[in-house]
């Protein structure tokens, strides 16, 4: 791995860290930090390294998000994460898009200021238990009553594991109203690559000079090499052994843990 | 439309019948004939043509169907009907399969004789309030748990109008567990060849002699077509003008209703 990264990895001076699956493993009661990950947030800030943290997570506000992380001991504060329903707000606002909105209750207040009167568009986020038949035809009467349906999802993950079992994610969703209206969502969110860019212009850093850490294959490691970025794919999380055979995406190294990969880099620097 | 049919209608020896939207249209008290239909339905049994009323129905048994469609004075009975769900319990049994079943309630009883122990497929049909969160992960779950998903969906229609609003149909929800499972499903039920062969064979009618009539361009006339039968569109039910200029189906003749199609097609006889 060392041998691997020992040409370009002296060049970075920026990292985007996904947060589920490399900084901690969700659960039932909240989750809990992956071994060795809060003490290598903390190196990344002490070595003068650019740092955000890039996640597609939309079953919270980034407050609440970014305080379940403070309370497992990471350094991490709001101004710090690149996560989807931010990007949306920016996209409605930009385009005079009015939402109607079948989201998570609590990612509810990331909306509080848009316009929703007679809705223009639909945005979708990981319901969960939002995802309800009544709920689902609604975002769809929304969609098909528009001359040209305008969908944004927040994401696009198939599905998602949780202490209590597998459960489909919103690209499922995403996907039946995609079908039952003809048209094509708009992703907000990894892979997305404007939402890359977003967070490496957030840092300031060029893709060139960045490396993106993740668990998941496509979204973080594929989307993150699609925008000009190295990426490094971290063995904890959703990462399966079957993922070191994945036929499109292959990731500039693997790393055993966040740990690990904060190692290497410093070491090169 | 008489001209475009001179040709062939005089060897018809068959007709296959779409019920909703050719025969009646549904509503808040279960429906109303559309005019002149109950008396076409008449006509075509007096005539000695074979007949066979072929539905992509799965809210209701066929016990159930028949005895609304009897109720607004059709002369139809259940062995006349070629519907999705018996169509899939033939293909269960033929293959040895045990169903998880996402269908609506009153749609159950069809499957009563099915063994559903430890299921090695999933079922889907129009499960309407059925259609819940937790439904939907749990026929996820049983099949993500497959070495090789095997996902039988009863039709794949977009969506249906119901007198209070627009419903998402079952192709919806099998664009979800398709995505979610990166599987496809097999379809029981109009447009599938296999379907419309079976309701030929229970006529005992060769394709080159029957007439499909359907209100639906792709899955009654794009369908029947590629069996090898003619099929005509009526300007009821889900018909719309758009329908005239479908980019990949065009019907062997437009008529306005069930009974101009009859009238059409006994005259040449």
């Amino acid at each position: 791995v060392r041998a691997a990264m020992a040409g370009w990895a002296r060049a970075v001076r920026g990292l985007l860290l996904d947060v589920s699956g490399v900084l901690y493993d969700s659960g039932a009661d909240g989750g809990v930090p992956i071994a060795g990950s809060v003490e290598a947030v903390r190196r990344i800030k002490a070595s003068g390294l650019k740092l955000r943290f890039c996640t597609n997570e939309t079953q919270a506000t980034r407050e609440n998000f970014v305080k379940k992380l403070r309370g497992m001991g990471f350094d991490i504060s709001v101004s710090e994460v690149t996560a989807p329903a931010p990007a949306a707000c920016h996209i409605l606002k930009e385009r005079g898009l009015r939402p109607h909105l079948l989201v998570h209750d609590d990612l509810m207040p990331e909306f509080a200021e848009m316009d929703k009167t007679n809705p223009n568009c639909v945005v979708l986020g990981d319901a969960a238990e939002n995802f309800t038949y009544a709920n689902l035809n609604e975002a769809f009467r929304v969609l098909i009553g528009m001359d040209k349906p305008v969908l944004i999802s927040l994401g696009r993950g198939r599905y998602y594991k949780e202490t209590d079992g597998l459960k489909l994610d919103v690209g499922a969703y995403m996907k039946a109203l995609e079908y039952a209206c003809d048209v094509q969502a708009e992703v907000v969110g990894k892979p997305s690559k404007r939402f890359f860019e977003s967070a490496l212009a957030e840092m300031g850093v060029p893709p060139e000079q960045a490396i993106m850490i993740g668990d998941d294959i496509v979204n973080d490691v594929g989307g993150a090499q699609r925008c000009g970025m190295r990426a490094l794919q971290v063995r904890t999380g959703k990462y399966r052994p079957s993922d070191e055979k994945h036929p499109d995406v292959k990731p500039d190294a693997y790393v055993n843990n966040l740990a690990e990969a904060v190692d290497i880099i410093l070491r090169q620097l």
